[in-house]
């Protein structure tokens, strides 16, 4: 009988060319997908809800397979906990329904980017955040971001060989906090094109260096040209937090595909 | 005309034979060192406040070197740390009396030993803390280390290559705290033997475990006897976070080599 499993998985980018299996380097689906091998002795696909680029980290990314195995959620937590490296940790498994899917059945997604802004680096942070040493303007930044929120055609901030299908995305949340030389740019949107966080981020970064007026963002979104925007913030500042679902109670699942409380802690 | 610095430096371990330098490993005071001649194009010693194990972390360790060059503090900042490496930082530079020394001068110097514990591991934090999965009873542990606190012969807790003089030190903190699923052990003392707060740590686990009762952790102090305590905990679990100096106010130090607050920020 074909079963459906959720993953929730966190992972250092650093050592990892994204997400998405490549020809070119080793990739955090490859790896999960090898490890899955092991432990099933069956060739298995893992299904992402969405990719990440090279260098960008995950608290919680989440993702879907379909096996034949008998094992139980915890029993692949585990398993998987154990043959994985260091650097990809599966925090939980659940047992969902075969409709579920990790990238059609999701709501929303938030990353954060972080910037360290200080005049000298941090040893102990640098793979998690991009170092500043610029003094940043966080009032400018936010006035700045505000033309931001909502459905735009965001086709300014696109990666040029983005493939998603529509540059028309919706930002429901891009909130700007300082935490002592910190600065933590939180994003939340139904979806996300290639580098638009990046592309943004490190606009709203010359807004905070003073090299860009706020209200010039407002005309970068409308020219639409990738051009008009400020530089792609390095990836090592990004980070994949959380993916959001339907609220499972309001979906019919069979009783013996419930969920099992015991591997969600 | 010589002229003493102090600095204050945060490091990840991970890459380093430790503190000390060694023949068969880089050290983190062998990288400074290095940068140093490269900024001051004279060899230059840097003295720590102590040494930290291969693997162990530091925030804040403190260190002192001497020189004839005419830099500011700022510009010894600047120029360090565009030359260290990303996992080795210079926070703080400081000119200081002539008498300060790194080690000789310190009062105090705090650590903190991290724990997770819970049945997953985490790729984001692996380089930073043990992972435990076996639950741990933390009151249990608060009740173990109240013995420990005070002036004792740690003899028990001593790895058996230790140069120090006497092994009878004062532990004046222990708290030990848990923050979602991480414990954090924290440490004050005037000084620390070597191994003392890994192997405390690693006994303090067998109490939590349940492995050992309470009250056998001052049986283990009294014996001071290596072969009753605990395992050795891993060296990336432990962050030197601060020393203490005496307050400077209080030293009359000559008016030339006053601290330049420009650099203290």
């Amino acid at each position: 009988m074909k079963r459906k499993f959720k993953l929730i998985i966190e992972y250092e980018g650093t050592r990892y060319h994204g997400w998405q299996v490549q020809s070119n380097g080793v990739t955090v689906q490859e790896v999960l997908q090898k490890a899955l091998q092991k432990i099933t002795k069956k060739k298995t696909s893992v299904v992402a809800s969405g990719r990440t680029d090279a260098g960008v980290h995950a608290e919680a990314q989440t993702a879907h397979f379909t096996t034949s195995s008998r094992m139980t959620p915890h029993q692949f937590l585990k398993a998987l906990n154990s043959v994985l490296p260091h650097d990809i940790t599966v925090r939980q498994v659940e047992e969902v329904p075969l409709e579920f899917h990790a990238q059609k059945s999701a709501l929303r997604k938030t990353y954060r980017y972080t910037l360290l802004n200080r005049d000298y680096p941090s040893a102990l942070a640098y793979r998690r955040c991009w170092f500043v040493p610029h003094p940043l303007n966080v009032n400018a930044m936010r006035r700045a971001k505000t033309c931001l929120l909502g459905r735009h055609d965001f086709s300014a901030f696109r990666a040029s060989n983005c493939e998603a299908k529509s540059p028309v995305k919706e930002l429901t949340q891009l909130r700007i906090s300082r935490e002592k030389d910190f600065i933590h740019l939180l994003f939340e949107g139904n979806a996300f094109l290639k580098h638009m966080i990046r592309n943004i981020t490190g606009t709203l970064v010359d807004v905070g260096k003073g090299r860009m007026a706020p209200g010039r963002v407002k005309e970068i979104l409308d020219s639409r040209d990738r051009n008009q925007a400020g530089p792609t913030a390095p990836p090592q500042g990004l980070c994949l937090l959380r993916v959001d679902y339907p609220d499972k109670k309001k979906k019919t699942a069979p009783a013996s595909r419930t969920v099992r409380k015991k591997a969600q802690k």
